[in-house]
């Protein structure tokens, strides 16, 4: 069953060129069974690999990278171009610490043309590619591959819009799989299914030629007629789509698992000299029955059995708690509005959809519209509430600041997805939503720590803020609570001895860190500090401050960016106060989180319980002097 | 001449129900001459205002506002509206501080459905309100008019996709005229040409029928034979605009300066039931000679002289000395690329545009794309400089991190209008870059307060750094410098008394203010205190901290939002060093700012140098008692 024979021959992409049609077909299964057993134990993108298997082997058979470029959009179906580009033996290694990255990355391979994680980037990459290789004489082939979901990101269509004026070849492969992560509620999706279905401008033209070929002389004369206005009646025929008004040639559809017509087409491709846009349609989760069928919860996902499509059990998260709160308000208040970015099941949103339909708006994967729509929504008084991961929450700053917090628009945003998020790397870290929304005028944010602050803060939020109100929380569960921590408030708590000299702040999950931390301190140092833990981040409540500042020594923990963090803030607030005791941050300082568990992240960072613990009795008791 | 006879009897868009057509038209000529009186006064938008007269008339002829919502891009084109809306005799207040904003405000009036500033929102926004009507059971019209310009946005896109499966009336006014603010360079642009040029769709109809009606019998056949594909005939012969795939009927092109025809077409658009989009053909400048032949020089103009159309003079700005920079620099770097977003005359580049075509890049109103395309061209070894205001950057932000930082590539932001910039108010202030840069793993940041200092930044964000370096400088032209400062460096400066306990710390053109500064304090208080300028702002040299060190006073002057900024920075840096003297802030705290006179703005804000000097002289000498 799991013999790679083909496959264990193939160490660059040169050694596809000798293989047949069969052989390039058995590849195929190879690598889809090499998929299928490396995510199902290091989890990963699984349906939108195994669906473009064919079309990557493909690609790599008909150009020549690394000296032809391939852009991948988002970039979590690489894995294909990883197996085939030199990287099959650390495969499984994927999204492993110090393994290879589950995205494309220029550090780990010369085949990797362009970094990516987030959506719609890759014409805009390629074509910045394709023009500096213009200019430098340089006349190889440049290929974007973008999905149909990511076609819906503005910067897709700006992309298309800019290359679709360049004089030369530049290819656009679309891998039309039918669905994006949640289903597109779009014109466009609409539009590729109808094409898809019925590609009706070939259907018209053949009708006609039928019709004309029945009446040899009146007909040879129509046609005469119709030439006179040729280039129309070219236009009429051949033309006519979405794409070709942007610019692009339009090839298609082509049957994406179907090796011959694959390579029929790409040839076709690369011998045009303007924009060419090729429509390949997919199945995602080709091959692995259980993806088949469920692509959706096969997107992306955990460890899980081969055997039996289970995952790996995994408990209630952040997302459940957030679904059900807002699915349950909505059933008393008409006015919530639900919005999502194409991450209907990733931000719990599968119940409010189902029942409350026309209050659900999946806008495809378009967070600038999302948050402009919303703030056309609230203008009208009802309650829009977005629900977004907060790395993809970045794409919306300015429509943040001008559309909602400029008007003073009261929407509501929920952040999941809040702090380090682990496997998916730097380009997934939500560590920078806070810098974002700390500096939008009149913003409100919660961040809370357990499920109880979750539901606090989202009720503030939506009933007693104005403007622009966010919640963050973390991905997954709820981490260590300490028993004798009873209410939580949803602007800041007070644990622990409140008459020692220092004092920890902390907001979010990270609260659970510095509580073991502390135990750490009590019984290893014997050290009984207190912590003030914050959950309304912005604007902090004065009284906060006010404690602090009989605290002749304090340390902040912040699981997010330094700069435009909450430390910063706190420590000018304490300032304005005159406040002259010791102060130290510990924060992410001027980089880029990697790919690994959360934990060891974490560690890395220094924000993990032990660092926390030795650093305060480093910097503060003077008794730690253990490895930095 | 200037008589407003019938103008001066529209109180309310009411009024214009019983004009008749020649009465209309009669209108619209007394609206030019009033807009034209205006702005020749105070600054604005001209030509995009007399480009829209008879559209505004007409819209509010046929619908109602404000039960009816008319949504506007931009905004810079809505006088006549506001004119038609009870505020004509507060037209000639625009864009004065406390007197009209230049944009939509939903404060202002209730006829503005929304507020803007920015390209490209009007869709999003109006398709919000649509749904929300829906949702709520009003069945009043959305009106979104949006010009070719903004259509090149992304957001446009994402709006269009989305709104395009709406089931009920829902309308788009393209507002084509035929040039945004520089020359669109992209597919859209060209589209809409031909579309303009040509509507071949409806002549190729024609020439099929007339040879279908030469041919009695056999013509009927074929027809017949083609109504059997019928619908796709239909889309064949009617239905195949690139709108049309987005999801919406597409009517037009109408001549945007006929009562009659725009009346017709406006009430046709009224009757749909489902979302469609009317395209109106207008030229920007429209009745004005001198905006008409040169309508890019009357976009957005300050004051000028009616009847020769000269502006009243302007100094050398940073703009320009950016352009001849980059012009002179690009002679010797074959390497270098300017990339601009529709701004090639704001950001000064028409000379590197004339000089090196092939490697100026005009990509539309798509900063997201530009960066991104940016980065692209870097990964293959180019120097891409993407120059663009300082509002419009937070467009990219997603990008900057993303595409940039996260991948080390090296690309040049030219950021103009940094600070503060005047009439055109919240939506335009340049006040959030240094806290959104700031935030940017790795990213270098300059903001030179003279020209030469903008020289040798450039030259070191180009030549000396790596990943993302940022230049930023302000609107207009140098201010004051003090005689004795003698050279300028890239990274810091210090100028005064170095044996003052006081220390002032500032960037950018807020250096200016605090030299006045510090000669009140001299002049008025007796006192000497020490300037700290700094020009690299991320990351500060170390030095610079230093020597702040030895001062027991500090006060840090940023024109920029507070949250994120650099005083923040800097004080965490001193904390770092136990820095225990008192350390004030004087930023942008939480809020927006409003439009007027930009030494206005900075008074309200605290710093202009009356303020600057006295918060010094009672915060640190305690002799100032004055008005607060």
């Amino acid at each position: 069953m799991k013999s790679y024979e083909i496959l264990n021959g193939i160490t660059s992409p040169q050694n596809l060129k000798n293989l047949n049609d069969e052989q390039l077909a058995r590849l195929c299964e190879e690598i889809r069974q090499k998929l299928i057993e490396t995510v199902s134990v290091n989890g990963g993108h699984l349906s939108p690999n195994l669906g473009v298997v064919e079309l990557t082997v493909m690609l790599h058979y008909v150009f020549d990278s690394p000296k032809d470029s391939i852009v991948w959009d988002v970039g979590h179906q690489s894995y294909t171009h990883k197996i085939l580009t030199g990287r099959l033996e650390n495969i499984d290694t994927i999204r492993t610490e110090k393994g290879l990255s589950g995205f494309p990355k220029r550090s780990e391979s010369e085949h990797d043309a362009f970094n990516v994680g987030h959506s719609s980037t890759s014409i805009s990459a390629a074509y910045g590619i394709a023009q500096a290789k213009s200019l430098l004489g340089d006349n190889s082939y440049t290929i974007a591959v973008i999905g149909d979901g990511s076609l819906t990101g503005g910067l897709a269509y700006e992309g298309l819009n800019n290359a679709g004026r360049f004089n030369k070849n530049f290819i656009v492969i679309l891998n039309d799989n039918k669905m994006s992560i949640s289903r597109n509620v779009g014109a466009i999706a609409r539009y590729l299914t109808n094409m898809r279905i019925q590609p009706w401008y070939l259907r018209v033209k053949k009708n006609i030629e039928k019709v004309l070929s029945h009446f040899p002389i009146f007909g040879e004369h129509i046609k005469r007629h119709l030439q006179k206005s040729k280039s129309n009646l070219k236009k009429l025929l051949y033309k006519d789509t979405f794409f070709d008004s942007m610019g692009f040639t339009y090839y298609g559809p082509v049957n994406g698992h179907d090796i011959g017509e694959l390579k029929k087409a790409l040839l076709a491709a690369k011998r045009m000299t303007s924009p060419v846009l090729l429509h390949v349609v997919t199945k995602k989760g080709k091959g692995y029955q259980y993806a088949e069928n469920d692509p959706k919860n096969f997107h992306g996902i955990g460890s899980f059995d081969v055997e039996t499509g289970e995952p790996l059990s995994r408990g209630v998260g952040f997302s459940d708690v957030f679904g059900d709160y807002i699915t349950q308000a909505a059933k008393e208040d008409k006015t919530i509005c639900a919005i999502t970015a194409a991450m209907k099941s990733g931000t719990g949103l599968n119940n409010f959809a189902q029942n409350f339909r026309e209050r659900f708006f999946d806008v495809g994967i378009a967070e600038e519209h999302a948050v402009t729509f919303a703030c056309g929504l609230a203008s009208r008084g009802l309650l829009p509430v977005f629900s977004v991961y907060s790395t993809f929450l970045q794409r919306s700053y300015d429509q943040i600041l001008h559309d909602a917090a400029a008007q003073q628009l009261h929407i509501v945003l929920a952040v999941d997805r809040a702090g380090v998020v682990g496997e998916d790397g730097e380009t997934h870290q939500g560590v920078f939503d806070v810098s974002l929304l700390n500096s939008v005028p009149g913003a409100t944010i919660y961040s809370p720590c357990y499920f109880e602050g979750l539901g606090l803060s989202l009720n503030r939020a939506m009933y007693y803020d104005m403007g622009v109100a966010a919640v963050r929380y973390p991905r997954g569960g709820e981490l260590y609570r300490p028993e004798d921590l009873k209410d939580i408030s949803e602007d800041y708590n007070i644990y622990g001895n409140t008459k020692s000299s220092v004092l920890i702040i902390t907001y979010g999950r990270e609260f659970s860190n510095v509580c073991l931390a502390k135990e750490i301190l009590k019984n290893k140092f014997g050290k009984d500090i207190c912590i003030l833990k914050l959950c309304r981040i912005k604007p902090i409540n004065p009284e906060a401050v006010d404690f602090a500042l009989s605290f002749q020594q304090i340390a902040f923990f912040e699981e997010g960016i330094l700069s435009g963090g909450i430390a910063e803030t706190f420590l000018s607030l304490l300032e304005e106060k005159n406040y002259k005791g010791d102060y130290i941050i510990k924060a992410i300082n001027d980089e880029f989180v990697t790919h690994g568990k959360v934990n060891s992240l974490l560690e890395h960072l220094g924000l993990d319980s032990e660092s926390v613990a030795n650093l305060v009795a480093d910097k503060f008791f003077n008794i730690y002097k253990g490895k930095k």
